[in-house]
């Protein structure tokens, strides 16, 4: 069980004997179970069924992902290897639509591999860029928490919405990681989880890891999200992000948006935590597809069926939330504040 | 199962062979058992752990639990009779604090008993007045339901919260009722029906009883409100109400409250649809209590834990709905529309 261990030590997804070793976030908060994917398959798979989840934790596992792939080709020529990187970039990069650290991580390291050499180097390239990556994602988290603790004071009740901490990053996590750097700059919060239908994500995932940290938490249904802030007990609220687009858009977890809005009513300031891996420079709020996942995580919970059989289901998994309902945006390099594309770009140099 | 009979013939809360016959809500949508009471602490039982809910369901269930009482009344006088109404009274008045029905229906039966000189008058009085408050319920519904059908339009999709349908009332539903008589008006309407966590009655009894009807409906985490009305596809919202205060605050199941806020935002059409025996008169906003449920309810579905141990959990079961954001209340007398106070002393003359 988790709790005879520290969750600092724990690693969502880590490289471990030639194998990508993740914690199976579908049994939490129950057992505490590890999956080793000796195959990239076996990883696509696990991103699928959301055995690993959240942007930043997709991202990495989908780059080890590769590096396994590159272990496991049998290729003789660099062309080989390419061919078997392709197909499992593919395989890889179709696996969830909207979080965008997934494609970007895959892109840094494919760029990794051109150039090289022999089949060895571009093997032992693609597993180092991946294990790179895995460390400056527990870096950006810590560098995002230092500039997010500054916005945060004695005594704050934090609302957060799904699971953007240690079990969505590597470690450490981003809107759960400025709530760690807040306890560690000497000042108390507590944190209100919403539970986060249909995958409950905020019960399972985000009130364990925070009472496993000794973090004063409390779960609510998301349908009392409204009136915990009626009654004036919510003071800010902090989530994380699948896609950040330039615009200051933010697409995340479905139900972020009306708590934003529901913020927004009640002049409670609304905070984005995600490293710059998050952000798509690219594309317009309409070319993001939001993905719609399978009626069964809202028919059935566990064993137990909760809508009668045959009734229709919309299950989308994100939605946007506009840059007028946003506070500000804390990356690794700083706090981003509306007009967000301007200050981005200055925030870019 | 209840897919062999019609709904039309089921009905919530009946007296039958000197008992008071309930269907077991709890067990919805998976399977159809009648609870039979032969005793009125069983009757308020049932109200306490919600085999039967729903504010007029409630308050018709209370008022057959004190025909039962008198039933079971061993009394060889009045004032012994009276003993035991006022036992069985307080035990009823006290299974649930925020529905108004409650207080309404048990006083109106004990109104009923006043003046009567022989305890077998008395009995036949109680159980009259019940059973009379059960019919008047439906006929109450089916009011309601032509005043309001004349609100929706043919093709509208219509969201409703919670279940304020055929199993919250004795039969036909108040916002429910009105999706029928507008159907029955010859238009078409869809309706979104939310999950309505923590207990679901949007998932088990409202997704089940519009099936069972032949009525279109699909089924959304609460989560999905706000994306769904940023999507353009909700046209207008329904719901119950547990309590409505002479100044139009009403008060209903949990998340009713960002619903209505979501709507505002969405310039979506939000409707309370509640009989006069839900309107409270008396009351401040200040002076309603609102029940915290069990966390229970939250920690765990059926029999699968969705929340770890030990987090502290907040249960409201209702919240306040101002009335700046209720576009009317349909009562059987006719629609509110604001200024709520000065309008409901025109409609009540």
């Amino acid at each position: 069980m988790a709790k005879e261990k520290s969750l600092d030590l724990l690693l969502t997804v880590e490289w471990k004997d030639d194998a990508v070793v993740l914690i199976d976030q579908t049994k939490l908060p129950n057992k505490m179970v590890y999956v080793k994917c000796t195959d990239y398959r076996q990883v696509a798979d696990a991103i699928k069924s959301m055995v690993v989840r959240g942007a930043p934790a997709i991202g990495v596992t989908a780059a080890l992902g590769l590096a396994l792939a590159a272990k496991q080709s049998k290729a003789k020529s660099m062309q080989e290897l390419m061919t078997d990187l392709d197909t499992a970039f593919k395989v890889l990069r179709a696996t969830r639509p909207t979080a965008v650290n997934l494609f970007w991580a895959l892109e840094r390291v494919m760029d990794k591999v051109k150039g090289v050499k022999t089949v060895e180097d571009a093997k032992k390239a693609v597993l180092d860029e991946a294990i790179r990556m895995a460390q400056e994602d527990i870096q950006a988290n810590r560098e995002m928490g230092a500039n997010g603790a500054k916005l945060f004071k004695d005594g704050d009740v934090v609302l957060t919405h799904c699971n953007a901490g240690s079990l969505a990053t590597v470690a450490y996590g981003t809107a759960l990681g400025v709530i760690r750097a807040t306890r560690e700059a000497g000042k108390r919060v507590s944190v209100i989880a919403t539970e986060t239908r249909p995958v409950m994500q905020g019960a399972r995932l985000t009130a364990f890891e925070l009472q496993h940290d000794g973090v004063d938490v409390s779960l609510i249904p998301d349908t009392a999200v409204g009136h915990m802030m009626a009654r004036g007990v919510i003071k800010r609220v902090i989530v994380g992000a699948d896609r950040v687009l330039r615009t200051g858009h933010v697409f995340n977890k479905i139900g972020t948006y009306q708590v934003a809005i529901l913020a927004n009513k009640h002049k409670v300031p609304f905070y984005v935590a995600a490293p710059l891996s998050t952000f798509d420079f690219e594309s317009n709020p309409e070319d993001v597809v939001i993905e719609e996942r399978s009626i069964d995580e809202v028919v059935k919970v566990g064993r137990k069926r909760v809508a009668p059989k045959g009734v229709r289901i919309f299950n989308p998994a994100f939605d946007m939330t506009p840059p007028e309902l946003i506070t500000g945006i804390i990356t690794e390099k700083g706090v981003l504040k509306p007009p967000f594309e301007k200050n981005l770009k200055a925030l870019l140099g």
